[in-house]
């Protein structure tokens, strides 16, 4: 089944987390979700770097800055997706696979500093990637492989002004200038 | 069959590159590497942000910083690793994951700032994780995740202070404190 999957990042700190959010807005979109919502301080350098890659590469999930997680997960739920918090202390994401096989439709919201209890509450289901402390980065990457079984890996991207072709020994790019 | 994997990070700058590379020891750590080696701007801040976790989340990866990278390819190869840098220009994950099935023990190396054409020649594989940019941190837990089969996300860690058991709706924290 064909997943739907958008992203809510919940927090971000100008030029602090500029790397850390904008990893993460990267992995969504090279692992193939729909969009990223992102909650904190309006950085317009997150969204220019975002918009960048989707000119270059092909046009994936785009980002955009929310006043507030709340509505958001509000607005997701009526559209009957399931929320998915991201988080050390969950089920397993070996258990949560199983448990969203059916699930067309999910919500991944991934913290940075310290979440809410609420978030915990509201969320249909906390997940945890390994019960110890690393990277939402990397949660994130490992959920959505998980989620899209694999066939993320090869998906393709339209519009790309720039396509790599797997070379074993160096770099192999196929580059085409778009027309303005 | 179970793998012994040493992570080599190929750069790091100061202030700069904690959050990313600290990001991608607790990942290596977490995912179940051996231990992580870091070529870049020596910085102690690291090494104690590893040394803590490892003292309250139990005994896993340590980091250390080398001088050269050249020679700890060239270490490494003598002692029999297969060298994968990953790179979105490599051949993919999932063909690397059927070449490497019965490699034993494997040098995974990361880049940060662009990496050496050098680096792309020494490696016995180069290897990508999509064809698009992102994240290396993303990149090393799938290859990572891949590699291991997924027996890494319920890997014990002895001598922990502090374990997690899973809980749906909030947290469940086990703690003990060990005597000095």
């Amino acid at each position: 089944m064909e997943k739907d999957i958008v992203v809510l990042r919940y927090g971000h700190r100008i030029v602090r987390d500029y790397r850390v959010t904008s990893h993460c807005c990267l992995v969504a979109r090279a692992f193939g979700a729909k969009k990223v919502e992102i909650v904190g301080d309006k950085d317009q350098k997150i969204i220019d770097t975002v918009n960048d890659i989707n000119k270059r590469w092909g046009n994936g999930a785009e980002a955009e800055f929310v006043d507030n997680w709340r509505p958001r997960i509000s607005y997701y739920k009526n559209k009957g997706y399931k929320v998915v918090h991201l988080t050390m202390y969950g089920i397993s994401v070996q258990d949560a696979e199983k448990t969203l096989e059916n699930d067309k439709k999910i919500l991944v919201v991934i913290g940075s500093q310290k979440v809410e209890p609420e978030v915990y509450e509201k969320a249909d289901y906390n997940v945890s990637v390994t019960t110890q402390p690393h990277s939402e980065i990397a949660a994130l990457a490992v959920f959505l492989d998980r989620m899209f079984k694999g066939n993320e890996l090869t998906k393709k991207f339209s519009g790309a002004e720039v396509e790599i072709e797997p070379n074993p020994k160096g770099k192999t790019i196929h580059e085409s200038r778009k027309n303005k």
